[in-house]
């Protein structure tokens, strides 16, 4: 008998007790491809293998592209379903989820079958989503079409939808198989959307890589006419890099249980209620940018950073178009904010700072960041905003 | 850069690609304990360590025993909720899910809070599928009050809803905490739910423990007054038993995806289908029942065991009072049954038969199976269950 001998003190009986490893091996690879919808396509069917494959995309870009892209599809394999499904953060809901998961029996989407989600970030979330259900589980891959996408969002494992009052509370943990970023696709993506995929590959850049963020300095104003550019190769190894380095990040926490001390997670101290404080009408792009200025204000207060490194952070930020300042980012919103961060992160609001170019560190405990500081960080961002770019 | 330099010989460009590791590590353990309702119930303080907790239970479940563990949880922590759930296998689905995260967000969870389920399967289901939801997975601890649970169901880490007419469509993988086995919930466990546990504990015996079914042999007609032997150290050790080899059984293959070959696939060729054509009204532990009867005699048939052995099953089976037979066990049924297997299993059907008492192995190929040896032994099966045991 292989009983644990261990005895239980409490009860004077041996303990039967057993530990069980439910480990689970997972890999995905992201890929930047090219001219996806023609040449590139043979990337996607070697991913299909033949399986049977649901399609799921939205409107807009079913419009643009999936409907060439299925038919290239279906030229290589027979048995690809498409569902188009209206995605925005409003309608995120357990209802979509649902509904891709009516689809799949619909189109006979067996446990060996692929969903591939061809889309921006809600759309990438249902999928995720949807595929973690089906048959307790089956394969994905991401082609996300925003730049928010292809450098954030879309390469790491997470899915989640709004649930009554509260955003993203229900969700998973699951991986793609793979992640296929073209591009291409943002050749038609509006320039409010491109400046907020900008945010977020300033944000990696400022926290990781001195060099990217020097590239996005000398070659950032491509972002701002990228549909001459999307298959230049300076943008792609600024958007390859920005891949690179986001899941160099990722890839040691990609279930968020092995630390709570994140440099990815720069910007994103003051951005969630300042998107929440603008009931959702300023993007998440945005409410990043504005909280790297504030956080690049603060850490040079606190002499983190020198004067011109702070000012080339508000210079990249300014350049792109991106705001580094709302009427909405009070003292009180930003100094709740730190506190909610640390209720969050068990208890240490881990607040992430500049260090330098390319360098990130924390304050690891509220008292650590003098309120007066937050202020007058606040102040010198709102002069800054005021002034406008001297190189616009 | 770290980009890599491998070449994608259609394109003609270089190759922008990184594979990312999504391991997960996760570790759980099974505990038979004692006196869970009293002195033991430490045992379940400290799986919640002070975390704020949800009780989720079943109205017939709630009645006997968690209105009284509840009260004793809150002697020693102060913030536990409980909801009543009716759980049935006719409403197991996608709302009963989403009740349990509304009433989660009504309790104040968080991400540190725990859920606690204590009821038989469906009950175990759907507290699996709302740990996993929230907050993208929070922790939750197991507390099957069945056979069926304690030795089975409720010992691994599946959960799953039905579906539009799909049953299991919809769930998820995701691993307990830890499970907390207590003998003492089976005294109030009707004697047919009593008989279905002993039908998977004599189906991991007969595929992979020779004592065991020897103990089974013995003692099982304990399990006919069940009430008055919950604390019998024999039960325990039945019990035990078959909870360590029906996990050691699982352990290599968690998430069904390292083998398609699982000896405790036992008793499962031929049951599903026998459920689904009675709608239900056989229980799941009376169909693997007749399907280990209808899987002996056609090892019997095929030579992989000797008259004794075959007895020895089916006196088993019968003395325990399960069902050997069913009018619905048609050739045609038992034969879609094989062919279907194979559909789920990879285009092999592997179906598991026993090659002795404790032994089990795998008809790889339909055609591994004759179709008048299945006729034969459904024959055989029939004729034994018409003279009824001769220990009875």
């Amino acid at each position: 008998m292989s009983l644990d001998p261990q005895a239980n003190p409490s009860l004077g009986l041996p303990a039967m007790s057993r530990r069980v490893r439910a480990d689970r091996e997972r890999e995905y690879h992201v890929e930047l491809v090219d001219d996806l919808l023609g040449a590139g396509v043979d990337r996607l069917t070697s991913e299909l293998d033949g399986r049977r494959a649901l399609v799921v995309t939205t409107p807009t870009v079913h419009e643009l592209y999936t409907s060439r892209l299925v038919d290239a599809l279906r030229r290589h394999n027979e048995t690809i379903s498409t569902i188009v499904l209206p995605c925005d953060e409003a309608t995120k809901n357990l209802d979509k989820v649902k509904t891709l998961c009516e689809q799949a029996i619909e189109s006979g989407l067996d446990r060996r079958s692929v969903i591939v989600g061809v889309g921006g970030g809600v759309c990438t979330d249902l999928v995720t989503m949807a595929a973690s259900w089906i048959r307790r589980g089956i394969d994905y891959v991401r082609v996300p079409t925003t730049l928010m996408g292809q450098v954030d969002a879309g390469i790491g494992i997470k899915g989640a939808v709004n649930f009554g009052c509260k955003k993203s509370y229900v969700g998973t943990f699951y991986p793609p198989q793979s992640v296929i970023v073209d591009p291409a696709f943002l050749n038609t993506l509006c320039a409010r959307h491109v400046r907020c995929g900008i945010a977020e590959i300033i944000k990696i850049a400022l926290a990781c890589d001195a060099r990217l963020f020097e590239l996005i300095e000398s070659h950032g104003w491509r972002f701002r006419e990228i549909a001459a550019h999307t298959d230049s190769a300076e943008l792609r190894e600024i958007i390859w890099l920005a891949i690179v380095r986001m899941l160099e990040e990722l890839e040691p926490n990609l279930h968020e249980d092995r630390t709570l001390e994140r440099v990815a997670d720069l910007g994103h101290t003051f951005s969630p209620m300042l998107e929440s404080a603008t009931g959702f009408r300023m993007h998440h792009g945005e409410a990043v940018a504005i909280d790297m200025a504030i956080s690049a204000a603060l850490a040079h207060r606190m002499g983190w950073v020198d004067d011109a490194s702070h000012e080339r952070i508000l210079t990249a930020l300014i350049d792109v178009g991106l705001p580094v300042w709302s009427e909405h980012a009070t003292l009180e919103l930003c100094w709740h904010a730190i506190e909610d961060a640390a209720v969050h992160r068990g208890g240490q609001p881990n607040v992430v700072l500049p260090s330098g170019i390319g360098e990130a560190d924390f304050v690891r405990r509220v008292e650590g960041i003098c309120r007066n500081d937050l202020e007058a960080a606040l102040r010198a961002v709102e002069r800054r905003a005021g002034d406008g770019s001297a190189h616009d």
